[in-house]
C-alpha cells in the first residue's frame, strides 16, 4: 500500500522513481526525494507553515518572465548558485577563480580596441582596467576575447537605466600578442538585487540586505581553453563580506590605485585623479 | 570574505542567516539551506542541470492561479505533502488516519439529512455510505458534521465538470443521537490528476502514471475534537498500489458490498443492484 505511515511515505516516494528510463534523472530525483522528505523530518512544518512555503514558490514562479529571474535570484540569495558554480569551475593552480554570470549579460556587445572606452560620456571617476590573459603555465595567450559587462556608478547596468545608452558599459576586447589588454572605464558602484518580489521579503525577513559589492563582470575564452565566467571586485567595499549572492573570492578582489599625476594622465588619455586595476587572467585547457 | 571556496559556501549561506529575528523562521531556513546544499553536492548538477531546474520551478510557479495549484501538485507527487499530513496527524488508538485535503474541497456544501442523496441526477451505482463516529473509547458522538465531496463516475468533480449541477456530490450531515451517518450517492471513479503541466511531464519522465485510486473525501469535525480530514479508498482499485500522491493508507481502504435483492433495495429507498459502504469515524479529542 502506498504511502501508509509516516516512516514508509519516503520508501514509497523514492520507490516510485523506480523505472524512470534516464538513469541521471532517476538519480537527480532520488535526492531529491531524500533531501526534500529530510528537510520535511527535520522541521516538521505545520500545515499552515508548508501552505506558507507553497505560497512563496508560486510567487516566485510567478514573477518569473523573460526580464525577471526570481528563482535565479532564490537560488543566488540561497548560495547555491555559487555552489553549483564552485563544483562546475573547480579552481586549478594559474586559473582564474569563476564567479556568477548573473542576469544583466548582453551578447553581441561591441567590438572595442585596446585602450578604447566603454563608458562613452558616463559621469564617474576614470579607471584603466589592464593586464595579461595567460595560460597555466604563464604563456601569454594571443586573441583572447574578454566579453567585459558593469554597472555604472548610479548601481544600475544600462538595460535597467533608459538614461543610458545602449549597450554602455560593454564592450569586447581581444587581448594583443603579447597576451595584453587594457580598457577604460568609470568605477562601478555596489548595488541591490531586485528586493521588491519574494526574495527581497525573504532577505528582510532574515535580517540581509540585498547588495552586491561594486564588480566588472567578465567571460574570457581563447580557443582551446576554457571559457571563465568571473568578477572582478573592489577592495575596500563595503559589502565584500556580505554580498547579498555569495559572489566574492579572495583571488577576485582588485586594487583601485589611485592616480593624481596630471602627466601620467595624459599619457593616459584620462583625466586626473584616475584609477588603475592591474589583473592577470589565468586559463585552464579546454576539456 | 563570504562564500569563497566550494567547501566554505555552505558555512556563509548559514551565516547570512545569523541575524533572522523569528526563531522559527531561522530554523527553517537552515535546514532548507542544509538540505538544498547537500541535494547540490550529492549530485553536482550540471550549470545546465541547474537552469533546467529552474526553469521547471518557473514554469510551475506560472501554472498556479486561483483554479490551479502546480506546487501543491509538486508536492503531493513527490510524496512531501503526505509526509506533512503524517507528521501533523500521528495515528492513535481508535482515530481515523488522514489523508490530504486535495484541491477540490469548497466550503458551504449543502445541509443534508440522513439517507438523503448527494448525486442527484448523476448516472453510476448507487451507494449508501453509513457508520458511526465515536470517541477513541468507542463512545458515540451526536451532532458530528461530515463534510462529503467526491468525483463523479466520470472521473470528475463538478467545479470541473460544466455538465454536473452546482454542488452536486457534496454534501454536510450532522451524525444522529447514536453517533450514526448515513447518505447515498454514486460510486466514485479513479481519476488522474491534472497532468498537461510540468508535473505532468516529471512523472512522464519517471514512468509513473497520473492517476489517483477512486475514493470520497470526508472531513469530520465535533465540538471538543480534533477535526480529521481524509479519504475512504475503493478496495479492489487498480491504483491503490500506485496512488500518484501517496494517498492511500490500509485502514481508510473500504469494500463496497454488492446488494441484488429488490426487497433490500426498495426498503433503502434505492433500485438494486446497489452497494454498501460500511465505515466508523474515530476522532481525537482536540488539543
Amino acid at each position: 500500500m502506498s504511502g501508509a505511515p509516516e516512516d514508509r511515505i519516503t520508501e514509497a516516494a523514492l520507490a516510485s522513481l523506480a523505472a524512470t528510463p534516464d538513469a541521471r534523472l532517476k538519480q537527480i530525483l532520488t535526492s531529491l526525494v531524500r533531501h526534500l522528505h529530510g528537510f520535511v523530518r527535520d522541521v516538521e512544518p505545520s500545515e499552515q507553515e508548508w501552505l506558507r512555503a507553497i505560497a512563496f514558490l508560486s510567487e516566485t514562479g510567478r514573477m518569473c518572465d523573460d526580464k525577471r529571474q526570481e528563482f535565479i535570484l532564490l537560488s543566488d540569495t540561497l548560495g547555491a548558485t555559487m555552489l553549483v558554480d564552485a563544483i562546475n569551475h573547480r579552481a586549478a593552480d594559474g586559473a582564474t577563480e569563476s564567479s556568477v554570470l548573473g542576469p544583466f549579460h548582453r551578447d553581441a556587445a561591441p567590438d572595442i580596441g585596446q585602450m578604447d572606452s566603454i563608458s562613452g560620456d558616463t559621469p564617474g571617476e576614470p579607471v584603466i582596467v589592464r593586464g595579461r590573459v595567460a595560460a597555466q603555465d604563464g604563456a601569454p595567450i594571443a586573441g583572447a576575447l574578454l566579453d567585459i559587462w558593469h554597472g555604472g556608478p548610479n548601481g544600475r547596468y544600462e538595460n535597467q537605466d533608459p538614461s543610458q545608452p545602449d549597450f554602455n558599459l560593454r564592450g569586447r576586447l581581444l587581448s594583443d600578442a603579447d597576451g595584453r589588454y587594457a580598457f577604460r572605464t568609470v568605477k562601478p558602484s555596489s548595488y541591490p538585487v531586485p528586493h521588491d518580489g519574494p526574495v527581497g521579503t525573504l532577505l528582510q525577513a532574515t535580517g540581509r540586505h540585498p547588495y552586491r559589492p561594486a564588480h566588472i563582470h567578465f567571460i574570457v575564452s581563447a580557443d582551446g581553453y576554457a571559457p571563465i565566467t568571473t568578477q572582478l571586485f573592489t577592495r575596500g567595499d563595503s559589502y565584500l563580506d556580505s554580498d547579498a549572492v555569495f559572489g566574492v573570492k579572495d583571488s577576485l578582489v582588485v586594487d583601485y590605485v589611485r592616480h593624481d599625476s596630471d602627466t601620467e594622465a595624459a599619457e593616459l588619455g584620462v583625466n586626473a585623479p584616475f584609477y588603475t586595476v592591474d589583473y592577470d587572467f589565468g586559463l585552464k585547457p579546454a576539456t
